[in-house]
């Protein structure tokens, strides 16, 4: 398994998690909980395959959808205790991390520029949580989180900048992914010690 | 033409149905009304043909547009009338049923296991209703209700066991279908006859 | 550059005009408001060029993305005075124009009949406009206006009509180009001069 196949079904399993625990407020059934975890989960994978003219990818990995579904069932089993500890914008932002650097390195590996390679990875990483916020009905944490999109762009483009520099692609990898979710982690601690800066 | 090609105008004409008559809620115009119907009716299959880097149906086949049209201009004429009889959760579940499997056949002819293709049947049945609710702005019904997705993926599992089995495939396609639409319609009547147990 | 091209350009500069407009009410971070403008500015023609299985007009035109974010910077900087003038319904207008002939010519040019040319010039027009208003949340346009997804229609099919009556291309993408936007401003502007018709 190379580190872009890990890389990918962890950030799988995170967006997973992220998508049953928004369906488990919703109060669905196990099996709804499972497509719902399902969708955003492979979402961005998807959509960047379907733009890049590549196979998508769990056709030929369909054990990716079982990671998926097992991380769908575990929210409906435990959803409820999670979801006090605020875990949706912390595992949102593992896998927001995750999916920039993939999605990067993907439209990298195919010999697109930095354009490309930045919005490919921007759009992998946005889509998966934008696609389980609409299908929620609730106001997309893209829209309500004033850094998130950002995080991921920067993130994909401190991959492709490292990767044009002749930087080895894991050191590139993990550096594009620690960036993007330190960004984000340092945006959820500010606002927590600050609490009076948020707007809602 | 073949029993898939027919299953497929039949989905693809209820799920049209449903699409009007949500449309019709929003006193929409008449071209509106046809434009909003087409959009869940060939949406599942058309995510089904992009999924699997197939040419998407309805572009060889126009004429399952003109359906669509057709059954979206009826729910204009008519909507006022049907709507009063609860007729989309019905027209809802003969979709998703017919839907789930076609896209489990579908995706089981070019070869795929037990895995893709019951993802295709629910993902294929799933959208079309989906994309609908979404663009209508309504919480979407596989989020409403208790059991949705889990009657298409059942419908798409019994399709997939049958086929697997060697049972001949109008066989597998008509128990298949039923299971799903059974599953629905019992739930739908369950309700019916017992409305305390209904949340909302 | 052809005029496909730039009628391209010009509908992804309008769009994501539009798009940044719908951001910046949702007081979003520069580069959030940039991303939410890319989103329905390629959408459409994304969607167009997913459907026709060509690749994706921006993958090898990555300026066109640089377009839509210089527009989405745009909107961020001066969106408050713009959004004053109702701009967004005047500049969605020219945006369903444009995409209404260029989706209608590109499937016309790849051999495809006057039901196809029709229905991806409308799918075209529509989904660029319906997605930026399903990410934002908002009810949409193709939902909240009478004679939206009409006028894309009808100037593809204004369109297809003078092709395959031979009047030159440039020709008969103006007309229909012109004549969606016409219908649209008619309607505009009726709605302006006899306020008490409009219902909400």
């Amino acid at each position: 398994m190379t580190l872009l196949a890990m890389a990918d079904a962890l950030g799988i399993f995170v967006f997973a998690l992220s998508g049953g625990l928004a369906a488990s407020r919703q109060k669905m059934d196990l099996f709804g909980t499972i497509v719902v975890a399902l969708l955003p989960a492979i979402g961005g994978g998807t959509l960047r395959d379907l733009l890049l003219d590549r196979p998508v990818f769990w056709l030929e990995a369909p054990y990716v959808l079982l990671i998926a579904a097992v991380a769908g069932a575990l929210t409906w089993f435990v959803g409820e205790r999670i979801a006090r500890f605020k875990t949706l914008v912390w595992l949102d932002a593992m896998g927001l991390a995750l999916f920039a650097v993939v999605g990067a390195q993907t439209a990298y590996a195919a010999g697109y520029g930095p354009i490309i390679t930045i919005v490919m990875g921007t759009i992998t990483a946005s889509f998966g949580g934008l696609i389980r916020d609409i299908v929620c009905n609730e106001v997309p944490l893209i829209l309500r989180e004033d850094i998130y999109a950002t995080a991921a762009l920067a993130g994909a483009g401190l991959f492709w900048t490292l990767s044009a520099l002749g930087i080895s692609e894991p050191i590139a990898f993990a550096l594009g992914g620690l960036s993007t979710f330190g960004i984000r982690a340092g945006v959820l601690v500010a606002r927590h010690i600050q609490p009076a800066a948020r707007k809602g």
